[in-house]
C-alpha cells in the first residue's frame, strides 16, 4: 500500500507538527488535494492556500512537506506515476503472453480510475500544466522514471520472450501505450464507468484478432 | 477545402472591415490563433487581445466576427471538430473492411497532426478547458454532432456491414474510438512523427490480429 492509495486524512488538524505516525497520510491527503485542485483549476489558477484548505490543513502544515508550489506539483506527479506503475507491475507480472499482459495493463487504470479517478485523470492534465508553466520544466519523471519507464519494461518484456510477430517496432508499442494513457486519463472525469468496461472488452477481442468478423477482403490489414 | 485548412492570414490589417473576399481567411486565421492561445495558456489566461495579436488583428476585428471570449472558444472547437471529422469522413468512406476503416480514422489524425498540431491538440485541450469554466458549458458540441456523433456513424456503419464480431458491444467500440482520439490529441504536442507513424504500424498490426506471434496459451483472448 502506498501513500497515493490511501483515503485522505479525516477532518482537520490546525495546529503544529502531526505526529509521526500520522506524517505519511497526511501527506498522502496533501497530495490527493494537489491532484484535485490543479487538475481542476490548473496550475496557474491554484494556489498552496487552496490545496491546504482541500486537505484539511493549514498552508503552514503544507509546507511542512514541501518547499513551494512548484515542488508540492512533482510531489504529486511522481506520486500519482508511482502508485499506477505499482499497480500495473502487480496485474501484469501475474499474466501470461502478451494478450492478457495488454489486458492487464488497461485493467490497472480503469480499476485506479474507479478507486480515485484524481489520480488517473491528473497524470495526462499533468503533461498539459508543465508544458504551459516554465517553472514546472522538470515536475515531469524523466524517459527512464514513471510510467515511461514501465512501458519501456513492459515492452521490452514482451520482446524477451518473443511475443511480436516479427517487424514490430517496440517504439510503436510503446508509443501506443502513452496514447492509450493519455486518452484515458483524459477522459477519466467522465462517470462513465459502463462505457470502460466495454471498452476494455473490445481491446480484449481486437488484442486477440476477434473484433471483426473473418473476412478476408480487407485490403489495408498488414502482414 | 474549409476554414480550418487555410494558412493564417499574413500580415496584420489594422483598419476596418476586411474585404469580403478576405472575410473566411481572416476568419480562418482567428481560430487558428484561438486554438494555440488557448492551447498554451488555457482559456482563463488567454485574452481576446492575445489572440487578436496572434493573428495579426485588432481586438476590434476579431469581434466583427464574435461577440465574445467564450463565443470565440465554441467557434473554435466547433471548427476543429468540423476539420477533422471532414478529414476522417473522406478517407474512412473509400475504404473497403474494417481493418482499413480503423487504420483510415486514425491516419487521419496523424496527417492533421503534421498539417496544424494546434488542431489536433485542441480537440483534447478543449475538453479540459471546458470542465474547468463554467461559462464554457455549452461550448462543446453535443454527442450527436462533432466527432462524437463521427464515432457513432463510424461504429454503425460497421454494424450494418455486419463488420463485428458477434458479441461486440457498439458502445465500447466508440469508447475506444474516443480514448484514442483523447490521447492522440494530448500527445499532439511532442513532435514525435517517427513515433507516431510507428504506432499506426503497431495499430493495423493489432486490429488485423497479427502483432502478436500467435501462441494459444494466453488464457486473457476472449473468443
Amino acid at each position: 500500500m502506498t501513500a497515493g492509495a490511501q483515503a485522505p486524512a479525516t477532518g482537520p488538524r490546525r495546529r503544529g507538527r502531526p505526529p509521526a505516525q500520522r506524517s505519511e497520510e497526511t501527506h498522502a491527503a496533501i497530495l490527493r488535494a494537489a491532484r484535485v485542485c490543479f487538475s481542476k483549476r490548473g496550475y496557474a489558477g491554484t494556489s498552496v492556500a487552496q490545496i491546504a484548505h482541500e486537505a484539511g490543513l493549514t498552508s503552514r502544515a503544507v509546507y511542512h512537506y514541501v518547499d513551494s508550489k512548484p515542488a508540492l506539483f512533482a510531489d504529486a506527479v511522481a506520486g500519482a506515476h508511482r502508485r499506477v506503475g505499482e499497480e500495473i507491475m502487480s496485474r501484469v507480472a501475474g499474466r501470461r503472453g502478451p494478450r492478457a499482459a495488454l489486458r492487464a495493463w488497461i485493467e490497472a487504470f480503469l480499476v485506479l480510475f474507479e478507486e480515485d479517478p484524481s489520480l488517473v485523470q491528473f497524470l495526462g492534465l499533468a503533461v498539459v500544466e508543465a508544458e504551459r508553466n516554465p517553472e514546472l520544466i522538470d515536475a515531469l519523471p524523466d524517459r527512464d522514471a514513471g510510467l515511461s519507464a514501465l512501458n519501456h519494461w513492459f515492452v521490452e518484456r514482451a520482446v524477451h520472450y518473443g511475443e511480436f510477430a516479427p517487424g514490430v517496432d517496440p517504439d510503436g508499442v510503446i508509443t501506443l501505450l502513452e496514447v492509450f494513457a493519455a486518452g484515458l486519463s483524459l477522459l477519466a472525469s467522465d462517470g462513465r464507468e459502463r462505457d470502460h468496461r466495454a471498452m476494455l472488452d473490445v481491446l480484449g477481442r481486437l488484442a486477440a484478432g476477434h473484433l471483426f468478423t473473418d473476412r478476408r477482403e480487407d485490403g489495408a490489414a498488414p502482414g
